[in-house]
């Protein structure tokens, strides 16, 4: 039910040197299914991360933070599916943990040079024999030119893998970044998505790559919606491999900037990719909120729409009940919002102006636009300069099916 | 689908003394139904009201609060659906104004003694001259002995009519209670609900009682939730006509404590039976937070529990996923949470120890108590004494059916 997102293109992934990938089939959740993933990167390698702010955060997440804290070489990274391993207390840490030694004993290197990664059920027990089991198998497979069979190996309820890749030319050479992500439901990313990883082959100071990852997944993963749950397990990784020639040290190096788009667009294409995979996904809506006095309230008033089961209803109706989405602006919690001076767009026709019906607006203009499968809303706010952009999509009755029978 | 909630019964609904009911046929979205209702009130009675915290709040809503502010001695109320009179500016305004000048007129009195209401779909002009041409006929028909048929007059998506009686004994005499209220859907209540009224037959000063209803709304319609969002129109009214011989002028009146009690237990009855028939509501559930430091906390959690599309959608299937209610608690909001001193229990099964699975947890527990229609969420902070209760409903496909129908 993806809303306009065709498979990745094989041929158009490109391999980053000096980062492999192997997959192995644990059978943690089913038999007979890619869910283990290893990444291995040559030493030297930069990486950073953003994590979710769920304070039931979940124990790789927890050895994720100390390991980038505490600045170790970082040079593999174990993703499982299938299960969390969140809200399962010490247990849980002792058995993420096992894991990363398991990884470092085959790979010859310490558990503090690991960064391990879980998504499925919550509240479960890790099978993690299982996946101890399969990292010599994953080790066997690693190669460079595996990208789109790792994002397969990260999915849960995705219907279909996420990936793609950027070059970008910089006066000192070219740089090639490819990125995976996954997820479909618990999608309210806070810090960063429920899992995303770009490989770039630059070299790059790490503090200025941590900078870059939160400032890149401020402007994708966290301004994506799909049903308000900030999952306890978000995670967003980038890892510089230092193997092209081009270097950068701080802001003012000539490739800087280019490097910052490149992950920006990158991050924002695997973002977006998330929402048009959204559980019962029929419709991509793009929330643009301008004239706000500052970002908070844009994007408060963006996720009140964004988040609102009437809002999202409607839409998968492709019905232009569009009185629900000034009421979801209105309670958004903007105390000091006048209504008389909100106006709202579907797609360019003009619906709401000064707060009340646009006596120019004919229903069918509305509903032309609400049959379309992209549908931009844009309110202006009438006081101030300030825009922000959030992407979400609609509530169908297959994002309740998926839902009631996802565990079961 | 109402989740056990049997239809009032007529007989046990108590006319009140000085208030008179008349209800009409205005056909104002579709012909043959009750959809005006006037509420005649005795000269000298006392009247309060809360009101939305909507931004967009409608325009009947603007004009209920210019009336009560100017302590006018408010004699008539007028409830229309089909419209909600939001969303539609100025001339939304004058519209209001239309319909209460029209039954001023016709009662003889002023308008700005009239409580005009509406309820329905959001940003269509409201057909005032279909409302002031039923407005004759509700005069009619106003008689004291009518609650069932008015509690039907001010339904939208409500599957049956939600009214109850209450009679408290006090020392200087009876007090007799009846309210109505209405609502199945854009229901989180900020301040009082979608629409609520209740009547009362005793003499209370007109500042306690304000003082009185506000406390009530934030112990019922303010502590229910089915959807997550708050209505343009939400309103909830007390009525006392003065027609029994107990009288309050202040708290320390010996009829007072019972009165208050009275008031918000109806008032709990009446929003519970929102919550019953929310729309397509397969569960009814109670989420308990206690161990919290402060109110605003418990509150926060509770909401974001009964908020999530993941926990709803998990209710309505029966299925004990629980782990979706721990990352529901982890991204409240309450940023210093310690998860290891979080208790969970679904009915009386401890389901979370400390942050965890608790060890002594078989999953076929938390499935009988799923399978229940009736289900008490208790989450333990612990890390205070304060406690708050939210209700709140299932996410079933009923819900995606009635609200991608409900315009078209």
């Amino acid at each position: 039910m993806a809303v306009n997102l065709p498979l990745p293109n094989k041929d158009e992934l490109k391999p980053i040197k000096g980062l492999k990938l192997g997959i192995a089939e644990a059978g943690i959740k089913r038999a007979n299914r890619k869910d283990v993933l290893v990444i291995r990167l040559v030493p030297g390698s930069s990486v950073s991360g953003v994590f979710t702010q769920n304070r039931f955060c979940a124990a790789p997440v927890q050895l994720c933070r100390a390991h980038l804290l505490e600045r170790n070489p970082i040079e593999a990274l174990i993703i499982n599916t299938g299960n969390a391993n969140a809200g399962t207390g010490n247990e849980g840490l002792r058995r993420a943990q096992q894991t990363c030694d398991a990884l470092a004993h085959a790979l010859g290197i310490s558990a503090e040079q690991v960064l391990p990664f879980s998504t499925g059920v919550i509240l479960e027990p890790l099978p993690v024999e299982k996946i101890i089991t399969a990292i010599p198998k994953a080790i066997t497979a690693l190669k460079e030119d595996d990208w789109y069979a790792a994002a397969e190996a990260i999915m849960t309820t995705d219907t279909q893998p996420k990936a793609a890749s950027l070059t970008i030319q910089t006066s000192t050479g070219p740089i090639v970044m490819t990125g995976i992500s996954k997820g479909a439901g618990m999608i309210q990313p806070n810090m960063a998505t429920m899992l995303g990883f770009i490989g770039t082959d630059l070299s790059i100071d790490v503090d200025l790559l941590q900078e870059l990852t939160r400032e890149a997944a401020d402007l994708s993963f966290n301004a994506i919606t799909i049903d308000g749950d900030t999952s306890t397990n978000d995670s967003f990784i980038v890892m510089a491999t230092g193997q092209s020639p081009v270097r950068i040290q701080n802001k003012s190096d000539p490739s800087y900037s280019a490097f910052r788009e490149g992950l920006i667009s990158l991050s924002r294409q695997l973002a977006k990719m998330i929402v048009r995979d959204g559980e019962g996904a029929t419709k991509f809506m793009t929330i643009r909120i301008k004239g706000g006095r500052n970002s908070a309230e844009c994007k408060r008033i963006a996720k009140s729409i964004a988040h609102s089961p009437l809002v999202k209803t409607a839409f998968f109706a492709s019905d232009p009940n569009l009185g629900r989405i000034l009421a979801a602006i209105g309670y958004a919690g903007v105390d000091d919002l006048d209504s008389t001076k909100v106006q709202l767009w579907l797609g360019d026709v003009w619906v709401a102006k000064d707060g009340g019906r646009n006596p120019e607006y004919k229903e069918a203009d509305g509903q032309a636009v609400m049959k379309q499968a992209e549908i931009t809303v844009t309110v202006d706010l009438g006081r101030g300069s300030v825009e922000e952009t959030v992407w979400t999509c609609d509530l169908s009755h297959e994002y309740v099916s998926i839902n009631a029978d996802y565990r079961s």
